[in-house]
């Protein structure tokens, strides 16, 4: 295990009411951060009072986006301690991630370590209520003070931390999505299987666009044929139709999410028939009008499981399940989260305490 | 005209000898800032010394490249007078930026007033010595503190500005370029068109490839068919072809150069016949084996006008004009370095005089 200095802060700040947490809000006492250098690697990982960063104007990250990141979290257990969740696939991802846009590769055991460092100095602010977590952000930057266009000669890699409340406070409440015609947030030779910013910068409009429109998230269509369904807002999604599983295969323009995976594993161990193949809107909406659409959901790491209760493309609407959580989406959302919390036995160990 | 308070710095820099400028890395003494926030709209556009930008980790320009920027530049005049080139189609097209970005929109005469402004102070850094300017850098990072995935409340628009030495220092020499088959740099519906850093992040792997290979620049491919020229590098691109001139339209992934706009423009008014319109990568290498392809050249605001001596593509070499500048790039290099310096006459009101 890679140990780090920890600087201590002056003054920790107090917990906010877990019951109240706005994602993403309140950040907690420490971060982490690693340098690296052109000709000295990644260099003084180092536990530090959370605090702004002083970056000169020109960095590379304000212009050219070099820049990946990660979303993971830490569970209380009911006996009190704390575990992550396959966090070893978040650091090979990220990883990934750098590999596309030409940022040096972290070395896993560091990456991991750090982590678990960093959770284990902010082990108290890790929340018990039922559905909360800690949610972990480590993140890459380009930090050369240089405006021409080439890859960063340095960066920080930094890790960041905030208790978030219960995705679903008054029950798992199934949501609208509706198809983008417009937009597109990855093609096959771009960056989508990425986690990096432009991703996310590109995929902003259409989202408040459906959110306008009292839809909760886009599905994306591919870029290239425009037809084919890649995800659903910062979600993988899957279906379930006339008894069979269907989600879209990785191409190279969908992110492979965890929770995809470990969702795919259960159901693959529970002797189900799943296919990771291309699906075009219009086989949903025929499945719809045939009765055979079943069930639908997203998956990810903040929600979990999202049951998606209807769907809008054009003037055509379809709704799912009588607009209520399926089955199999619930039996998903309910395994997974018993594993993650550590309420269920973990048989595949994907837990890794902290 | 806006006017916007001063903070002067206590000290001023030493001034970088003009003949060892390297591009973007000497900034000036003063920078330009301006806040947005929701409900506000921009506000509190100001000057300040130059120095580093304070932000919190969790700020969204660091996660989801919610960032716009422009690139443009300032003139020294024979009559010693400094004068920009152009400046509100810059300004129109950071708008355009902000509009895919979801980012608010800057009032435009504050835009072009803010920049004017900046360099006003720091005349006395736009170098004399021939080829060399002031380059200036507008740009907009989003600033929410917060790891949600939507549009910003509060943005920060910022203008920084660093003398840059002549392109060309030893006489315009044609550069080897080459065809990208697997990285993709934009995509129709997503944000090609735009100064968005994700572009650039997605392009700094071919580009890097391509140099390793010996290439100056990556020419892009489309990504939806992939067999469509693009552009090359960070800058557009023409041929001449048989007598006549051609350029990659504006589909939606190509960004709209200002200098591929004055090039189309001044061809035009010398009577040239010019088409805007898909070009295959087959079909210049066609042109290229019938001894056809006369001229190409990239266009863009740091070159200018960048002569193009080769192209490679898996196995195919294509040398254009024996790898020597064409007759054309010169005429258009020496009519746009005229105009912008101001030792040539200005028909069509592109300067601006500061
Ligand atoms: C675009 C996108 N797709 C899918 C996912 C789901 O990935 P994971 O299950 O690893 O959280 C995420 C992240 O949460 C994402 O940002
Ligand atoms: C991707 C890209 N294409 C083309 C250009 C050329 O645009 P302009 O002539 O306005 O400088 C630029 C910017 O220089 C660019 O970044």
């Amino acid at each position: 295990m890679n140990e780090f200095p920890i600087e201590r802060a002056k003054q920790l700040k107090p917990k906010p009411d877990p019951k109240t947490l706005v994602f993403g809000h309140n950040f907690t006492d420490y971060m982490f951060l690693m340098n690296y250098d052109a000709g000295q690697g990644w260099h003084d990982g180092r536990i530090v009072p959370y605090g702004p960063l002083q970056l000169d104007p020109s960095t590379m990250v304000f212009h050219y986006a070099q820049e990946v990141f990660e979303g993971m979290k830490a569970y209380r257990r009911p006996d009190g301690g704390v575990q992550l969740f396959r966090p070893m696939d978040n650091v090979r991802r990220l990883n990934d991630s750098c590999e596309r846009l030409c940022i040096p590769a972290l070395p896993e055991d560091v990456a991991l370590d750090a982590i678990k460092a960093l959770v284990k100095v902010e082990e108290d602010w890790v929340p018990s209520e039922p559905g909360t977590s800690l949610y972990i952000r480590p993140f890459i930057i380009a930090t050369d003070a240089s405006l021409g266009v080439h890859a960063s000669h340095s960066y920080l890699f930094c890790v960041i931390c905030c208790p978030v409340g219960a995705y679903y406070k008054e029950g798992i409440n199934p949501v609208r999505i509706y198809v983008e015609n417009e937009d597109v947030r990855a093609v096959r030779g771009g960056t989508g299987y990425t986690k990096c910013g432009g991703n996310y910068a590109a995929s902003i409009r259409a989202g408040e666009r459906a959110e306008g429109q009292g839809y909760a998230q886009v599905l994306w269509l591919d870029g290239v044929e425009r037809k084919y369904i890649e995800e659903v807002g910062s979600m993988n999604v899957m279906f379930k139709v006339d008894g069979k599983v269907i989600t879209p295969k990785l191409t190279g323009s969908v992110l492979p999410g965890i929770t995809r995976r470990s969702c795919l594993e259960l159901m693959r161990h529970w002797g189900m028939d799943v296919e990771e193949r291309l699906i075009t809107a219009q086989e949903l909406f025929d499945a719809a009008k045939a009765g055979k659409l079943e069930e639908a959901w997203g998956t990810g790491t903040a929600a979990v499981v999202s049951p998606v209760g209807e769907m809008g493309w054009n003037d055509e609407h379809a709704v799912i399940n009588g607009g209520a959580i399926g089955a199999l989406t619930q039996k998903l959302y309910d395994t997974l989260t018993g594993i993650q919390w550590g309420t269920l036995e973990d048989p595949y160990g994907w837990t890794v305490r902290v």
